[in-house]
């Protein structure tokens, strides 16, 4: 099952005293490309979720490896893939490589929220439909699409 | 064995449109925990380390639950406790709650490195010494200073 | 008069590739800064204004001079005073030091406007009081805590 | 004189609780801004500019005003020029709009040092001439490309 992909170039501000990205500006990364997975991907329109749904979608769960720095000036290959939809929360898997190298592998799960009742809610139909053309069985996921790292901690 | 504790007052500028604190800015508060615990709790001096022996201490992991949403205007206790410290990186355990309310669940590991050549260096003696003051075994950690959140993950 | 004053340690999070503070996170610290006044230096409670009053204080203008960079692990010594005082708005002085010597100086002006309606409304009557503790002249006040730079655009 | 055009989606991570961009995300834009224009509109590569030649172009002045709220969603469309070119630094005129509706308007000066120094440095022959393409009287840009807000207050 293809991913969602989108390229980031490393950007002066992302970068920390030693030139690498910063660990908070990674996430930030993640949060733009949710943004466009749910926007594009997901033609669910993560401003339309908000600003016409009152939906959220806070992140409850982070497991993340940092392979390899990356430095200003790189660009890297985001992948996200849905590996678990449930009926009010998605569990990603995210992958961000230069050149075929993995520089930070990243599980992330999401909840659909109510901003009026800060409650759990139901993820829309048409939603659950469209992440499962980004869905893929979690263990194949990174050796389809690359050669796992040695000595990776998963 | 104590932890390390700091009280962080979450800014305006941590959080989101749904006025809570935003994940990325969750990782700039466990970054300054980070550099405190280094400068005030090791007395290894963060800036030190970095400006006279090039030592930098790269995150390569994160696993981290977050439990209940934080708000503007809120104090968060963090508590930080050196789970595994092995010759070149550290397994720390940190944990922030409001009124004894668990908000956030992290377990970081930190690679000591040179910024001369990128490589693991050993942790200077004096720090691993310094550290061991902040050790706990992990199993025991949460269950000892509250009770641990029924669904948790780990 | 005096001015609010408030010490910021540099972090490592404000520092960009050549270990010197990145401009956005100046704006950080200031924003800060003010969020303390509001809430110490004036007892409004910036939290305050905005959770219980629906009163938000976003910036329209800014003037600033970056006379020296500052580097991580330096402690800055912030001074604010409020120049003018008028009825939904008010303009601060704040400038930046390290050991006397000033690295940054700003004129800000802030908008008291309802969240309610985004216009602009009456800033409330004893916070106008009480700003008045820290206004000063705006042609003396730099003049009077210091020697002002050479060069200086204003 | 053709500006520097490009276009920046606000993104969730700018926003503050209001749901409006937080002044230090602008400052976050405006440093991407200036790195696409080294980059893209000189063919200076900002990190070619660093990262080879081993300069830096710290701010040293700002004035910026923030004429309208822009929100989450939004696409703002940001405008670049030259205004003055020196011998080791440059004026730059930036405005963000939406819709033609002017939302920020930016003075910015830019410094070339030397990261090795860290003092002035000429700005390379081949950059001053790029940037005259993108030059343009101070005094006329605003009218030229729009209408002057009224009230403004240069």
């Amino acid at each position: 099952m293809p991913a969602f992909e989108r390229e980031i170039l490393v950007r002066f501000r992302h970068c920390d005293a030693a030139g690498w990205v910063f660990y908070p500006r990674y996430f930030e990364m993640i949060s733009d490309l949710v943004e466009d997975w749910l926007e594009e991907g997901l033609a669910a329109g993560a401003p339309g979720l908000f600003h016409r749904r009152k939906i959220l979608t806070p992140s409850v769960h982070f497991t993340v490896d940092f392979l390899k720095p990356t430095h200003y000036g790189e660009r890297l290959t985001f992948n996200l893939w849905a590996v678990k939809v449930g009926r009010t929360s998605c569990e990603l898997r995210i992958e961000a490589s230069r050149q075929r190298e993995l520089r930070m592998r990243v599980r992330q799960v999401l909840v659909f929220i109510s901003a009026r009742t800060a409650r759990a809610t139901a993820i829309p139909a048409r939603l659950i439909e469209r992440m499962r053309r980004f869905s893929v069985d979690a263990q194949s996921a990174s050796p389809k699409t690359r050669k796992a790292p040695s000595g990776a901690k998963e």
